[in-house]
C-alpha cells in the first residue's frame, strides 16, 4: 500500500480537482478522494498529477536519428534512407541498449506505456535469429527495465513496395508470409506489463490477402490492430493506381477496422475515409511532431473526433518525445489551417494522451485515476519558468499548452516509481542515450 | 578578464568548432581560439556554446495569459480582449515586477536582448503619468534586474481601428498624436545595455501621416523601427478597402523600409510585399510559436530568404519563450506548408536568432562569437535526455530540433554571469512570475 498526495489532480473533465488523495495498492488504484489534507506517510505530489501518458507509435530505434536528418534538403522518402541505414545495423543486444534508454526518455517524460510498432524482426539477409523473436523479446525487456508497459504491435511487413520485392534492409522486416508472421508472433507472452498487439505496415509493404491475414489474427486474439495509413500523397497515388482504392478502403476490406483499430498518421484523407473511421469506432494515431517534421502534413483532427472517431497520440520518430507537445500540435496544427483556435477541448487532448491512448493499445483499465485502474501518476510541475502563474482553473491548459517534458518530476507506473524528482529511478538516461545511439549510428 | 573554455561553440558556419578559448575583457570578446584544451582557470563549458540569442519581438505583460486563453473556442480577435483586461490593470509597478521575472525567463532560455514593443505608455484613461515615460523607464529597469539588453521599441499607437477612436484600454496606448510620441520618445535615454527604436503599431493604429512622423523620426535618430505587418487576413482587407494598398505598401509610401526597419509577422504578403522586402534589404521578424497560438497561419519565410530579405525571431505573446522552438518552427511549419523538408539551412535558422535579430534590435556588434563583440555566450547542454546522442557534426542540429529552454545551461550577457549551472544568479524566476502574474490577473 502507498499513499499519495496531490496538489492538484486530473480525475476527467475540464479542470483540475485539488487536495486529491490516491491510495495504491500492488498495481492498481484502490482509493480516490477529493479535498483532503496531505496526511502524514503520503508521498507529497506537487503541481498537477495526471493519469499515465500512453505513446501510441513508436519505432524506438529512430531516436539515434535525432539531430542527424536535418542538415540539407529531402522528403519523407530520402529521409527513409536514413533511417534504414540506423535499421541496418542493428542486433538484439544494441536495440536493448538503445530501447532501454529511449523507453527510460519516455518514461522522464510522463509516458507509462508504450505501444512499439515493431517490424524488425530477423538478423541481415533476412535469416530467422536462433530464438525468432529475439528482436522483440529485446523491446519487452527494455521497456521493463525502463519500468513502463509495452504493447508490442508485431508488424507484418512483406513487400519493398506493391508488388516489389524487399530490399537488403527490408529483408530484415519480412516473414516471407502472413501465415509465418502469425506463427511467429503467436509464441509471443503477455504479462501484466506487457501485451501483444499485431501491425499491419502499411499497403506498401501487406498485400491484401496477407492483410486478411493479419486482421483475422488479431480477431482471433482480441488483440490490437495498428497499421501506418495515408502518410503520404505518394502511397496513396500508388495505392489507388494497383487497387482503384485508398489505403483507408483496402484496410476495411480485408476486416481490419473495428474499435481494435487504429490507423496511424491518417493525414491524407477522403471523405469517405473519414467516415468510415467514425463509423467504425477506429482510433487515429496522430504523430503531430513527426508530420510536422517529415513534411507530412496536418491530418484532419477535428473532422476525424466530429465523426466519432478517437484520437490517440505517437512521438513515432521521436524527433522529440514530449506528449504534452504532440497534444497541443493537435489543436496547434489545425490552427495553421483553419485560422480559428479552439478546435479541441482540453480535456479531449488529454484523454487522447492517456485514456483513449491506453484503450488503443490493449489496455483499457490504464490512463484514468480511477478506482481499480492501473496506477500510473504522472506529476508536472507548476513552479517550473515555463508554468509558473498557473491557478487551479488554469492548471490543464497551462501543462497542456505550456509544460515540457522537463516539468514531468514524479512518474509512478503500474504502482512503481519510475521517476522520482525528476530523474529516472534506476537508470542514467541520457548516459545510456548516448552510448546506445553511438553503437548504432556512423561513425562522424 | 575572464576565460571560458567551450566545449564546442558555433562560430558560423555548418557546423560547430570544438575545444574552444573565449577571452572576455569587461562587456566585449577580446579574443576567439579554436582547438585547444581548457587551460587552468577557465571556466569550463560543456555542450554547445551560443552567441547570445536576440527575442526580436516580446509584450512582457501578455507572459500573464499564458495558459489562460486556451480554453474554449475564438480567433485573434476574441483573444486580443483577454489581453486587454490584463493590460487595464497594469501600473509601472506592477508591470516592472512581471517584466523583470519576464526578463529573466528569458535569460534563463539564453536570451541576451530583448526588443520591447511597448505601447503601454499611460494611466488609465490615457492621463499621462507624472514621469511621462514611466511605463517605459519600469521596462528598461526590469532588463537591466534580469540581466539582458533591451531595445525598447517605444510605439506609437493612436487610433482604435482606421478612422476609429482608441477604446477605454486603448487610451492608454495614445500620446494623441505623432509628435507627441517623438517628444515623449525623443526624452529616453540609450545606456551601454539599452537602445531606444521606433515603432508603427500598425496600419490600424496609426494613420499615414502619423507612420511618416515615426519613420522621419526614426532616420533621424538612427534608431531600429519595427512596425505589426499583416498577421491577420482581416487587416489586409480593412488596409486595401481604406487606402487601397496593402499594408506593407503604405509603410513603403510613409518612408518606412529600409534596412533598419523590421516587418514583425508578415504572414499574408503578396508577391509584391515580399519583393519590396527584399529589395530594400529589411528584416521580417517572425514569431511562430504566436502564430500558430493564435491561428495566424504560416509566413512565406523562405521567399523572403530568397529575395534577400533578413529573418529574425520574437517569442511575441509568449505563449512559449524558447528560441530554439521559434528557429525550428520556421523550418517546421514551412514543411507542413510544402511537404519538402530543408528550407531553411541551420546556420541561417541561427543566425536570424543571434546576429540578424541582434542587428534588427540595434545591436550590429553582438549575436556572434568574435573578438570585438558583446560577449554573450549561451552554453546549450548535450547531455540532457533531449540532446544525448549528439556529436560534433550533428551539435547544431540537435540543439535547434531538439533542446528546449530547458537545456541551457548557463549564459553570459555582455560579459556578466546571468545564469548558472541552469538557474538565473540574482532572481527566483518562477517564483517572481507566480507572484507577478497573481497580481495582475482576474481572480480565479
Amino acid at each position: 500500500m502507498a499513499t499519495y498526495w496531490c496538489e492538484y489532480a486530473w480525475l476527467g473533465g475540464a479542470s483540475a480537482t485539488a487536495d486529491v488523495l490516491i491510495d495504491v495498492d500492488g498495481d492498481r488504484i484502490v482509493g480516490v478522494t477529493a479535498g483532503v489534507a496531505c496526511p502524514a506517510g503520503a508521498v507529497r505530489l506537487p503541481g498537477l498529477t495526471l493519469p499515465g501518458l500512453a505513446n501510441s507509435h513508436s519505432h524506438a530505434f529512430h531516436r539515434a536519428l535525432r539531430g542527424r536528418t536535418q542538415a540539407g534538403t529531402g522528403s519523407f522518402w530520402t529521409w527513409r534512407e536514413q533511417m534504414y541505414s540506423v535499421a541496418a545495423r542493428l542486433t538484439p543486444d544494441t536495440y536493448f541498449q538503445l530501447a532501454r534508454a529511449v523507453y527510460g526518455e519516455m518514461a522522464m517524460a510522463g509516458i507509462t506505456c508504450v505501444g512499439e510498432f515493431h517490424y524488425l524482426h530477423h538478423a541481415p539477409g533476412g535469416v530467422a535469429y536462433a530464438e525468432p523473436n529475439a528482436m522483440g523479446a529485446a523491446m519487452m525487456a527494455a521497456a521493463e527495465e525502463a519500468g513502463v508497459r509495452i504493447t508490442l504491435l508485431d508488424t507484418c511487413y512483406l513487400h519493398g513496395g506493391i508488388g516489389v520485392a524487399p530490399n537488403e534492409v527490408q529483408t530484415r522486416f519480412s516473414d516471407g508470409s502472413a501465415p509465418a508472421w502469425a506463427e511467429r508472433v503467436s509464441a509471443l507472452a503477455a504479462s501484466p506489463t506487457v501485451r501483444i498487439g499485431a501491425a499491419i505496415h502499411s499497403v506498401r509493404a501487406v498485400d491484401p490477402a496477407a492483410m486478411a491475414e493479419v486482421a483475422e489474427w488479431a480477431r482471433r486474439n482480441g488483440a490490437p490492430l495498428h497499421a501506418h495509413v495515408s502518410e503520404q500523397p505518394a502511397e496513396n497515388e500508388q495505392c489507388v493506381g494497383a487497387y482503384g482504392r485508398t489505403p483507408t478502403a483496402m484496410l476495411h476490406e480485408a476486416g481490419a477496422l473495428d474499435e481494435r483499430f487504429s490507423a496511424v498518421h491518417a493525414t491524407h484523407l477522403t471523405t469517405d475515409d473519414i467516415a468510415l473511421y467514425g463509423d467504425l469506432r477506429c482510433t487515429v494515431c496522430m504523430c503531430p511532431t513527426t508530420e510536422r517534421d517529415l513534411a507530412d502534413g496536418i491530418g484532419p483532427a477535428r473532422r476525424l473526433h466530429d465523426v466519432g472517431a478517437a484520437l490517440s497520440l505517437g512521438s513515432d520518430s521521436h524527433a522529440v518525445i514530449d506528449l504534452f507537445e504532440e497534444a497541443r500540435a493537435v489543436e496547434l496544427d489545425e490552427r495553421l489551417n483553419s485560422n480559428v483556435r479552439g478546435n479541441h477541448a482540453t480535456s479531449d487532448l488529454l484523454a487522447a494522451a492517456t485514456s483513449d491512448g491506453h484503450r488503443s493499445l490493449g489496455w483499457p483499465d490504464a490512463g484514468t485515476l480511477a478506482v481499480g485502474g492501473l496506477a500510473d501518476l504522472v506529476s508536472v510541475r507548476l513552479d517550473s519558468v515555463r508554468t509558473a502563474g498557473a491557478s487551479a482553473t488554469t492548471a490543464l491548459e497551462t501543462v497542456l499548452y505550456g509544460a515540457g517534458a522537463a516539468d514531468v518530476h514524479h512518474v509512478v507506473a503500474s504502482g512503481r516509481v519510475v521517476v522520482g524528482d525528476g530523474a529516472h529511478t534506476s537508470l542514467d538516461v541520457a548516459a545510456e542515450l548516448s552510448r546506445s545511439i553511438a553503437a548504432v549510428v556512423e561513425p562522424a
